[in-house]
Order: C-alpha cells, then structure tokens, then sequence
C-alpha cells in the first residue's frame, strides 16, 4: 500500500506539516555522505598533514556544523527546530572522504533535513577546497543513517 | 604530478583563494545530482501529478535556485559572486528525481560551487517532501557535468 | 483613552518588548495581502495554466512560507519564535492576486508580523514575476484578519 | 495584445531571467508604501516625539535599509545586485505613514524589487512597533513610483 | 588547577557542546563595549544632535539588537537560543561611546555571545557611522559584566 | 576643523551613503583584534596543541572569513561589496590570541568594515570556545591597521 507524500496538501500544493498537536520529544537523526575524491587528491589531503593535517577535514566540520543551524533557511519547507547537539565527523577512507553527523535535539518534529543537510554541506566544502586538483570528484552516496525519537520511533540503515 | 589544494596556504592553513588579479570574465557550470525514491514514491511524485503534477519537482527547482544564491554563506571558503542566470531542471527518470543545474555570471572566478549547491539543495528538498513515504532514500550522485570560462577553460565530464 | 506603544520604552528608544514573564502558549494569526494586477495579467496567470497552471502563484507560496521563518531578521524588533505551521494560500479573484496566510506556534508572543511578512513577501514574490507585463501593479491592502491565544486572547477584523 | 512574463520558461516553469548579454547601466527604482496607523497612532508616533521624535519612523527607514540589502535573499527569481544608494524616508501625513524609498546602482537588471521591497519591510517594521495601540492598522498601497536605466528607460506612475 | 575547554572534543577537534541532558532555565547576560571616538568626533555625534540627537546611538543599538538574534549564524559552534528579551543601550561618555547589552532568554545554556554579539555589532555600527570623521577610531575593551541562571550561577565582573 | 559623519543627512538621519558617482578600484584594508585569555587559557590553547594544535584559532579564522562576507547584513549601513580576497590570521601572544585581517576586492567604497567584522567574529569565537574556562577574557583593541585604495589613498596606523 502506498503512503501519502505528507508534505503535499491533499490537492497537491506544497506546503509545511502542520505540528500543533505533538509535543517536544528528544529526537536524533544520523546522516552520512562520501565525496570519491581519488586517490591522489586523497593523498595531498593527507599530506597537508604533518602537524596540521586535517585542514580540510576540519574546515568540512565547520561548515556543516554550520549549516546544521540553517537547514530550515535552505529547505523550503522544514521547521526551524531547537538543536542540542550537532556533531560532524569526517575521515579519509582510501580515497574517499565519509562524513557522517549526527544531529539531536528536544522538537515536535525530526532532525533527518538537519544530519542531511550539515552532511552534504561538510562535503560540499570538501569538493570546493579540492577541486583545484581535480574536476571529477563526486559526491555521493548521502544517506540518513538512523533515526530515533518520536511517534515513528526508531530506525536504522540496514 | 599531482597538484596543490589552492585552498590551502603553503603552511596547510584554509584559506579563501586570492582572486585580485584575475578580470571577470562569463562563466558557466552545470552540475547534477540523482535521488534514488524508489518506484513506489515515484509513482506518487508522478500521480501527485494531474493537472498539479510537478508540485514537488517545482519546490525543489526553487529551492535550488535560491540556494545558489547564498553558496558563499554555506561553503567557507567561496567567494560571493554575481550571478546572471540559475536554472534548476527536475525530472524524474523512472526511479530517480535528476536534478540538473546551470549556473552563469561574470566574475573573477566560477561558478563550479553555486552549479553543486543549487543541485545539492534541491535534492535535498525532493527528500524532506518525500522523506514520509521512505526513509530509506538516497541522494547521489552529486557531480559537475561542464565548466567553461576562465583561464582554466572548457571542462566537460566524459 | 490613548494606550502606549510597547515597543518604545518610557523614554522613547525601540526596544525589544520582554516576555521573560509570559509562558509559552498555543497561538495563531492570520493575515492577507491582494495584488492588483489588471486584467490582461490575471489572464496570462491564468492562462500560464493548462496543466501547469499556478507557477506564478506556487511560487509565491513558496516565497510566504520561506519568510515567515525569516521574519525575526526581518522586522528589528520581533522575538525569533519556533513555528508549528505556515499555510500561504495564493488564488486569482478577478484581477486581483489574494493571498492568505495563517501561521501557528507554541511561544509566550504572537505570530502577527510572521502572518504578515509571509503575505507581504508572498505579494512581492508574484509582483516580480508578472512586472514584466506591466508597471502599474499595486499591492495592498496587507492586513491582520485574526490571531488567537496568548493573554489578550482572540481578535477577528471586522 | 498581451505580453509575455519573463520569468516564466515557455513550458510554464519559474525561472530566474537570464541577463548575461546585459551590460551593467546606471539604474534606479523608487517606491512607496502607506501605513493607516489611524488617528490615535499617529498622535502617538508623533508625541513619542519631542526631542526623541521619530523612533518608530527612523527604525522603520533602518529595517528598510537594510531589507533592500536581501531582497534576492526572499524574493526567489530576483538576481543579487550591487546596490550604490538606499534611501528610506518615513513620515507621517495625517492618520498615515508615508513611506518612500530609493535604489540605486550599477547592474544589469533593474532595481523594482530592491525599492518595493524595502518599503515593505519598513512598512512591516512600523506595523510592529505600533500594533500594540491597535490590530486594525493596514498597509497599502505599495507601489513602484519610477524606474530609470536600462533598456526599457524611464518609467513614471501617473 | 587548569580546566577543560568544552568546545573541544577530547581528541581537539572543534564541537558543538552537547546540551541534550540540560533543562531550559532562565538566564540572562550582560556585556559592555566601548568605542574610543575622540573628542571631536564625540562632539559631532552629541551635535547631530539638537532634536535629532541620538542617531548614531540609535542606529547602533538596532543593530546590536539584530544582531543578538543572529549569533549562532556567526559563531560557529553557538547553540541558536530562542531570546526573550534583548536590551542594548548606547551611551557618550566623555570621548567615548559606551554600550551595554542584557540579553535574557529560557534555555539549556546561556546568554553570553548574544549579550557579546550585540555589543560587538553595536560598537561596529557606531564605527561604521563616524569613521568618516577619523580612522584612528579603536574599539574596546569589549567584556562580559555578568551572567545568572543555570548550574554555574550568578558571576558578576568584579 | 570638524568634519562631518558622512553616514548621517544634513538633517540628521542614518543614511547609507551614495556611491553612485564612485569608480570601483582596487581596495584593501587590514584590522586587528586581541583577545586577553590569560595564561591559563593560552597554556590549554597551546597544549590542545601536539599534532592538532591551533583548532580554536583556525575555527576562530574560518569563523571570521565567513563573517567578512555578511558584514553588510550586519552592519546597518554598510553597502554589499564583491571580494577578491579575506585573510584571517589567528596566533598567541603570550596571554594573549591576536586576530589580524585583511579583506581586497574591487569597488566604489573601502573594506574597513568588512576587516573590523572579519577581526571582531574570529574573536567572538575564540571567546566562545574557551570561555568554559574562565569568564575575565576581555577582547579589544579592535582596531583598523591600513587602508589603501580609493580617492582618500593609503592610511596606516602609526
């Protein structure tokens, strides 16, 4: 059986979920994006190491840190919520660069747009701060990871 | 040989690239990004459909376009850049929404950034809209089609 | 008998009303705004139609919805409040563009300049698309029609 | 005969005008708005008056001001622009507060939007800090007053 | 006995501290800025005077009001507050402008960058405002003066 | 002799000024700030240190890049300028973090302010992260060093 789109009214215009009737509950939603970088652009990440390595690792962090807090500015039709807690995480993985966050907070509605959208901006800042070494770098897969609090409860990737 | 992160300064601090010396000249990017829905939320973005069809191909095509407008705020290192034309095309392509975007304007440097966000963005908005019928969505890949303009010249991916 | 305007303090300086004292409760406002835009416009609104009729008006909705969630940055002396929805409706009346809107919260302040500034920029929105077709649009008038909750309780224009 | 709206694609879709074969000219916009703050507001905006006269009007102008500066921020086709000049005045003229504004600047598309939008942001600004006296304040007309520059040249309401 | 910076995870990467386990409760700050103007350029600000004096402080302490609801827009690892009152005051004070910022909200943490933001943004409008006159213009000191709510207390600057 | 504050009319009121009779040229301008931590401070700043060394003062950088490109958000009067280049520089001096900026770019106006914002949010920020370990940290001076461009030609602190 196939569900309703909730974010379309019953004629089909957009429009925001209306959440007068739920209450604040702490919720948390985890996201990941990758950026294939290859390997030699994963290499001059790394080496820009030494003592400072990680430059643009951190500066991903930051930037989707950042946009964590402006997701309902981006996205037309989410809510702006309270947020508790907003962690970005990236690593180099062979030659790839995995973002993963996780965002919590105490809302009526979920932070899925919120660990989605610090996740692609973290990679969107890594692809600007490589990409003079290279045009074909790619962004993808970004995917929610889990989810947990409120009426849907929990859910996990498999 | 592998090439240096023009973002980085020598010492692998993140920095915004100098750009003093370059003139403004057009340029152009197209980048595209895919969100895998699945058959059965496509079928209801496209029966949405009637005479409203597009409701949310058309909110994620503006999201896109107002995103492109504040890459600068989002990406740490961009610079804020006059903008001439942003279009987003959506679509969906039996299982997937295609985004598709084309940035142009005259400026000292380009527009590779405001073409990802904007596609970024509105990919990012067919989630949040249909996100209630399918947690299990992905969004990917995210890439730059083309690039022209500059000293750097065309760029098309093969 | 005269009363005071609140967002001046004793000594005549704006200010930020404080409702450090007031609970948060539930609240709503309504408000609408007309576009005037002459007949041969409404025609090619309409006309724009078929089926992809309301792009003009889509977007304008989209626009609302979009500010009301900005209006703390907005008007310099409104409290940021969180938002449980925003419905921005957009119909063709004659020659005549009526947007509606209605904007509900739990917070210890009303929603009235959130309901306003969504209406506004909703009519904004749709004057930009269709000046084009001519110069002479006029929006207005742009007022309250309700708001409910809070301690001075329910008011309806008459 | 009827024209067409140019930000609407052939195909009905919203879209941000391309005006990359335009050059940058000098070109300005001038607009207005009306507050019918009534009779008792206004006696109350201008007795906060004496030597502290015109709080509520001056930040009014600054909330105006500072609108034009994000109009493309809320308006979802406009192009950001430079702008060289914004200038708000706010008086009153009987039970009303007259508010007109002027942009100005070098670009290649006209500025309507940035000196509609202003007025209304500073027309928003008075609503609020006099609602307090009275819900049934209403604002309009807002209209362009001129334009000038460009290829479409001058422009004078009658 | 050194403590830990709590901005910092235990590995030194920057994060947003996590306040998921902490109730709202109400807190305030206060901060003062100070901007050295000269004596000449203290004494065209007190002469724009006359009974329009003020401006120049007016137009700071709207802008430091703004500013306080956009603090977690521009520090980076801020929680966004929801605010309940925002005060900023502007003051001449011999060769001196002095500002003084009480910011007061209910929230999992506290007030003070907003109280700081403001400040700082104030004393940065006063700059921009006379800078015309003078660019030997310094700000500072720029300091908290006191805090109160949540489990750390009441500190006061002695 | 006294000059006049170029941001107020002649009667007074806030005005952002008019550039439209001004070339753009070349423009740089560099400004300073220090943050008194205390040795306390400096010591954990430091030793945070090993081989991740210098995230607050790199967080406290990208925070001030980022905030040199909204200054004209923040500062009421302050016109939108393009930017060629922002530099932020973060180091401890003993007890104390000194932020020194620069911002070029080409316009008709100077990029003081975008400096002064620059240097007063990467102090902010660093404030913000280590104020978990003491609350006597004051920030100033906040100072223009050198500006260069445009018809008042170069300036520089003595």
């Amino acid at each position: 059986m196939v569900k309703r789109l909730s974010h379309l009214a019953p004629d089909g215009r957009a429009r925001m979920v209306d959440i007068s009737a739920k209450p604040a509950t702490a919720r948390e939603a985890r996201a990941e994006a990758f950026v294939r970088v290859g390997k030699e652009v994963a290499a001059l990440i790394r080496r820009r190491g030494g003592i400072r390595k990680g430059n643009v690792l951190e500066t991903a962090r930051l930037a989707g840190i950042m946009a964590a807090k402006r997701t309902a500015e981006m996205i037309p039709l989410c809510h702006p919520l309270p947020l508790d807690a907003v962690v970005v995480e990236a690593e180099l993985l062979g030659a790839r660069v995995r973002i993963r966050t996780r965002v919590a907070g105490r809302a009526p509605t979920g932070y899925e747009m919120e660990a989605l959208t610090a996740a692609a901006v973290a990679a969107l800042a890594v692809y600007d701060m490589v990409k003079s070494a290279g045009k074909g770098i790619v962004i993808g897969p970004l995917r929610l990871l889990s989810k947990s609090g409120g009426k849907s409860g929990e859910w996990r990737r498999r």
